[in-house]
């Protein structure tokens, strides 16, 4: 296998890409509440259902002449070989692996710490049989005690090829922005864990108004909930203080930071014109502006589709040294073409990296795997 | 009076700025529900509550002792004289104002039309005051009959400073996607009256989480909530084909878009890979991207506090020719400071386009104004 390190500047690697192991696929099964995986009479493969905004309702679905609901659940999601095959075609050298939403967000206490051990098992065993090519963001049992989260926390600290956390916008049930969250945000950077924040519960269906999703498919949820959850996530934290409560906290945020990049500016000038906050004194000299924080502590993926929000995304952290590369698979696969060929949705984003920084240039080179070598350690055997 | 012209390039003219003229603040002094004006035994002046979020619930706040709800009413939201000493203290040379959110959306259909009809011959008179100097955007009864909210049109083209309709995203009651709103589009098309959009209702509350508005003031949703209710709004009637449907249809959207030049790309690659649109056929060639519609029939306010949101802007758009400058007066005084001194909020603005497009360039000099006086032909008497 490829050695990697920090002086092959060359590498590709994909800091975003998901995957679903067999017991994760078989928690989903088992299930007949959303997120669910279920047959259906009208679709072949089994069909994956995540957000309540993909389906009015399961009732009647069952029919072989309706469109099923949700998506095929492929091989792209649970087979490793896939994932290799995939990173062959688009010359990805690494990749950081995680599990999808909504992770384990949706189990039982009791549950959580025995699915959470044997998930973060499987990716580390995914990625022993390819080492130096495969690393992984583990998953925390967050509806578990803080004590059993604590517990994950040191065994993904013992993992050889773990590099951080995934983590969603819930965190303990009411947000990252929870007091009730700090030990666990201060344990994960003791542990030298990056989270990698990944939206999930996009906004209430009620703002896509009465034509979705009848008449616009998933876009809404998808193109703008998603990256609004993640902008109001990481506003909620900064404004609760987060950053500066837990100085060696390291985020990844996917999609480029949601809105992040392009709404800095408006955040800081409602900062300083709020009349609660400044009578609070919390608009005061030496105060950490969110420009501060997503220049220190804050990394942003490269999954945004268009140079135009890549380079707001470079500017907004400061310089290109803080974007990585990512493809989101097996999401957005291409529609009616050959899912074993190159996807669409990868060559939007590495354009982009080649169109905004230029084509072969070292900061392209940067976003494209230089940074994440460098940020993740992602060194090899 | 300042003779305008095409042929006078310096001109700064401001785009987005409010008025509340008298019989609009008389409207609100009479309600007992939201939005309000209401003198608290707290407050020297009356208190203008426009948003749910910004007070939890009015009983109790009559106590002397309490925070007053809300934002305290000065002169700067309905006296001309004020107006004009803010346009003169930031050497704005033309304003074309408009009633603040919002509106006229809360009144009863039976007296939406005389409220609009008396609010825009205010407007009107407030203009003939200080001709070449003032324009505005006008309103409509949108709670009215459709031949009302036409008639209304009517009369909007008939007042010689009147240069478009400031609209909110709830169109009829149902969105700006709803089809029954296509007429009115239509008529403010063929009338030559632009659209300003802009933001009011935000984001169901649930989505600050537990700690707002208590603990973050308003800061969630004016800085998130606004742009991104902009942004849903355009991105739903984008879906619906509004602006196929309408070609004539011109539309500035306040906040620089929202979020939409950041997710532009995201938008368009969820299109591309959604299942639903694709089985309907209505991903095929020849389709109008979100990038092609945004460079033909929308412009963008360059309200959006940072040269890194405002490159964005300029890039989305194609070029600096689509951006219009907008101080947002009188809302974001400075707090403790002179509110008729200069504005920290209006110096954000202005120094984010020199920034982005390099001090006393062609480029800025047109978002400062030349862009404004051409596309919404600002020539005075």
């Amino acid at each position: 296998m490829a050695e990697t390190s920090p002086r092959s500047p060359a590498k590709v690697v994909d800091i975003h890409t998901h995957m679903y192991p067999p017991s994760y696929v078989r928690i989903l099964e088992s299930r007949s509440e959303i997120p669910l995986v279920r047959k259906f009479a009208s679709s072949p493969d089994p069909r994956l259902i995540l957000l309540e905004a993909e389906v009015p309702s399961l009732s009647g679905a069952d029919d072989a002449s309706a469109k099923p609901p949700g998506r095929p659940l492929t091989k792209h999601y649970s087979s490793l070989s896939q994932k290799m095959h995939f990173m062959d075609t688009h010359n990805i050298n690494i990749s950081v692996i995680s599990l999808a939403n909504p992770w384990l967000d949706f189990l039982d206490p009791s549950e959580a710490e025995g699915f959470a051990k044997s998930v973060n098992q499987e990716f580390s065993d995914m990625c022993a049989q390819h080492p130096g090519r495969l690393f992984f963001f583990g998953t925390l049992p967050l509806t578990a005690s803080l004590s059993t989260i604590e517990g994950s926390i040191a065994q993904l600290r013992a993992l050889r090829y773990c590099r951080g956390v995934i983590l969603g916008t819930s965190g303990l049930g009411k947000g990252l922005d929870d007091p009730a969250l700090l030990p666990i945000l201060q344990a994960l950077a003791d542990a030298g864990l990056t989270v990698f924040l990944h939206p999930h519960y996009g906004l209430p269906n009620e703002v896509w108004g009465p034509r979705a999703p009848g008449e616009y498919g998933h876009v809404l949820p998808l193109a703008l909930g998603f990256p609004m959850e993640t902008t109001i996530a990481v506003a909620r934290m900064y404004l609760a203080g987060v950053f500066d409560a837990v100085p060696g906290l390291r985020m990844v945020l996917a999609h480029s930071g949601g809105t992040l990049p392009f709404l800095a500016g408006r955040i800081e000038s409602c900062v300083v014109h709020d009349g609660h906050l400044v009578r609070e004194g919390r608009v005061a000299p030496g105060r950490r502006t969110v420009w501060d924080v997503l220049r220190t502590q804050i990394y942003l993926d490269a999954v945004v589709y268009s140079d135009v929000g890549l380079r707001a995304a470079v500017e907004a952290s400061g310089g290109a040294d803080r974007l990585m590369f990512g493809t989101d698979h097996p999401f957005f696969p291409p529609l009616g073409g050959d899912e074993d060929g190159e996807w669409e949705s990868v060559g939007l984003n590495s354009e982009a990296v080649n169109k905004a920084l230029g084509d072969g240039s070292e900061a392209a080179a940067g976003v494209m795997g230089g940074n994440a070598v460098r940020v993740l350690r992602l060194y090899g055997e």
